[in-house]
């Protein structure tokens, strides 16, 4: 067996352990009772410890060393490049680092959970102040191993090739039309007749909707299932894609989109190259590519006129209200396109959703690079909520620099692949539109030949280009976030 | 810290990796979709290899020796015994046999689920031949391990202290009444009036029900939770446990006695020792004495009037059948406790089950033993059936020697657990009712003294206890089978 060869099978053997990991996940959060939870954490730990001695072991490096000596193919070559990736990943941090992080940033996020409940910004601090002191530890260590700046090093754990000079250009960029297009859209819609849905929407006729409306976006539920959890996710493994919802019984939209979005991270996972199932190259582009595919069934297939057409007979029938004027196409549409600035990003509608990304990322940025202390949060936050979204969220910490879980454990460098993946989905969108009808397709009620495009441009690519190559092979040219803008544009204000 | 120690913490580990199993082989049965299949399969088997490697790492023995010497306290020294029994049980055997048997054992059962369908046994035989010999070679290695017969070595695995010796004699006894017994009740219930179950019953409904005894009999839904799957099973772990059903919608009384069954292999496991959770010690005593605690539930506590008068107006509320004569405490009882001779083991009522169980019990201790080979069984299966049962098997191995999967995968041994467990069970009913007043406490709809009992005398002890002295403490003396005679005496033949 040549040295590359025992790379994968190791490779293999970390993936059939993340395989555990995420059903387990998965169970923990859509089927578990609390009562089970301590032995289960204890049980999630056990295996943890055993991949990270896996991911670590002494042996690597010299396989690697003469991995790298071999005569491989060039898919080989890609994939060594992608094994060797993971490796530096998970062995650049010294153990106790590791340790310390794990250890920290469960305390805080734990913690967090009540005192963001409790609006106890002092509390909080206290915990996150050592969670950024790590955070920035490990910047350092990676920036020095990456040649990358102290934030890039942690960006590039989520968005390979990404770095903040970039995302400053195009976030200065949409800073400068983005709070007059809030105002604008708000005003027009203003004057735009809505009628609020009323009475209960039972969950089972809403579960039975997903199911069909799954169905619809060709969901493969030979390899997945949807269930209910607290807080909604895509979980599982590629040839078991769970994905997660939860249900409002006053207003079917919200639980029906985020079923969307979640088929469109499932479908991704699904389509992934299967000769390289559990191998990194074989996984998912980036976390902006991931949720390029969520946006783009969110936001680009799903909020618009033509799929509000096929969605509301559905509705109708499901919910026998076929005489309801709230679930017409024309309703549900300006429903699902309301534009409202509020506190909390995760409720956000995706005109204001990357005013949140933007103040997130600078301030994470600026606290990495050490420009900022903990202790200056609040204050920029309300400073920026203002300029952004003309919001005050003075001295309101539970719903403003207290609402979100990724700094608690320490995942500084997230926020910006939400936006990133709202611009890679109107690019994906303008890209297609040259060769797909998307109305008639939509209209026709078969939309396969919209998600062989993605399958074919994005999903079987798994990891084997750059995103920078992908987005081109995929579309002509690298990110071009003009393409957001027309869109915004295009459907918020003509 | 001491080797004892070392020993433990070596325990909790493997513990912690049979949870992660245990979840995701529930999920296999009870959520994942078929196409999850093949990765969840190599995935398992990963994990398998990493517990197999730990359960027989080298270092353990010097660790066993070392604990020996040490001042340990009494439940100390219980605790050890259970941990090197655990680890002679799998380190006794050469990895090559038991990689061999594994890989022929699936192989068999894999076949098998076909080759039963198709009634092929001269095909089974091919497979089973092999499965048989690599379990007589086992047989002789456990046997010159444990000074036990070769058969009784393989039935040492499931329910240690227990011997063919013991067994001829109590089934020879079974043997000389059961047989009038069954002719008997069958003349007897020939003159009862019984109203069959009419209409359909919606699943929803059954679920509703089914939810609704496990709070009757106490479950602890904080530790655990029902779902379906095809073939019901009580799973998952003692601070989690997954019990399973199936629904027939013509028949609600089989899942919901499967539901009691299964409820009572769950508080058995609720109710084990928590300070001991992750030990040998800590786990249920035997598989007799935990079917002991599922046939309790199932046979001693619901299949009698007492409970039909709880369970009937559950039944008639749930179903909205309030005015329906079948499902009258009365009917529903007849219903519960017809008996009936039958060709399939899992289908079989009370009286009829241990013909099933002595038959396979006879064969498989003569096979073992060498006393006959796989080509014998089909004819001895005839004349058994024949004699036990008054049925005629010949030439349908499907409905006959086939129809078990024990057998296919080389687990000899099993099969007088089920009757041991109807045997313990009666006995403890007759404990009991030296200190509970049963009709009372039944009718009273709190069930709880019946449970404190069992999670006293039971429950609670783990495998602090031998199963001899488990028994004794709990109702005077050991194992004694005339309490299971009594009972279907009472039961059927008054």
């Amino acid at each position: 067996m040549s040295y590359y060869q025992k790379l994968e099978q190791h490779a293999r053997k970390l993936s059939r352990l993340d395989h555990l990991s995420a059903i387990c996940g998965w169970d923990q959060s859509a089927m578990m009772p609390s009562g089970g939870a301590e032995a289960r954490s204890e049980a999630m730990a056990e295996l943890a410890v055993i991949a990270h001695e896996l991911s670590t072991a002494d042996y690597l490096a010299d396989w690697f060393e003469e991995a790298e000596k071999e005569q491989l193919s060039d898919a080989e070559l890609i994939s060594l490049a992608a094994l060797k990736r993971q490796w530096m990943m998970h062995n650049i941090l010294p153990a106790e680092l590791v340790e310390q992080k794990s250890l920290l940033g469960s305390q805080c996020e734990h913690a967090w959970r009540t005192q963001r409940e409790e609006n106890d910004w002092e509390g909080f601090k206290q915990n996150l102040a050592p969670v950024v002191k790590l955070a920035r530890q490990e910047a350092a260590i990676r920036s020095k191993a990456t040649g990358l700046s102290l934030y890039d090093a942690l960006l590039d754990l989520y968005e390979p090739g990404m770095t903040s000079e970039i995302l400053d250009g195009i976030f200065a960029d949409v800073k400068s039309w983005l709070p007059q297009l809030i105002q604008d859209v708000q005003k027009k819609q203003k004057n735009e007749a809505i009628l609020p849905l009323t009475g209960t929407f039972p969950i089972a006729e809403q579960s039975a909707l997903s199911l069909d409306v799954m169905k619809l976006l060709n969901f493969d539920f030979n390899h997945g299932r949807l269930d209910i959890s607290t807080h909604p996710f895509c979980g599982g493994v590629s040839t078991d894609v769970r994905i997660t919802t939860r249900y409002d019984e006053t207003d079917f939209t919200s639980a029906l989109m985020g079923v969307i979005h979640e088929t469109g991270h499932a479908r991704y996972e699904q389509g992934l190259p299967h000769q390289w199932r559990d191998l990194p190259v074989g996984q998912a582009r980036s976390m902006g590519i991931h949720e390029s595919q969520s946006l783009f069934f969110e936001m680009q297939l799903s909020r618009n006129i033509d799929f509000a057409k096929k969605l509301a007979p559905l509705a109708q029938k499901t919910f026998s209200r076929e005489t309801d004027s709230a679930l017409t196409a024309e309703n549900l549409n300006i429903i699902n396109n309301r534009v409202k600035p509020g506190f909390i990003r995760v409720d956000a509608d995706e005109v204001t959703y990357p005013a949140h990304v933007i103040l997130r990322y600078e301030i994470e940025r600026d606290l990495i690079e050490g420009n900022i202390e903990v202790d200056d949060i609040p204050e920029i936050w309300d400073k920026k909520m203002q300029a952004y979204l003309g919001i005050d969220t003075k001295d309101n910490f539970k719903d403003g620099c207290m609402q979100d879980i990724h700094w608690t454990d320490g995942s500084f460098g997230y926020f910006p692949s939400y936006t990133l993946g709202a611009m890679y989905a109107a690019q994906f969108m303008a890209a297609m539109k040259k060769v797909v009808d998307i109305e008639a397709t939509i209209t026709s009620g078969d939309l396969s030949p919209i998600f062989t495009w993605l399958e074919t441009n994005i999903w079987s690519k798994g990891c084997t280009l750059s995103t920078d190559e992908l987005v081109k092979q995929a579309t002509g040219e690298t990110l071009n976030p003009c393409f957001f803008k027309l869109h915004l544009m295009a459907r918020y204000n003509q």
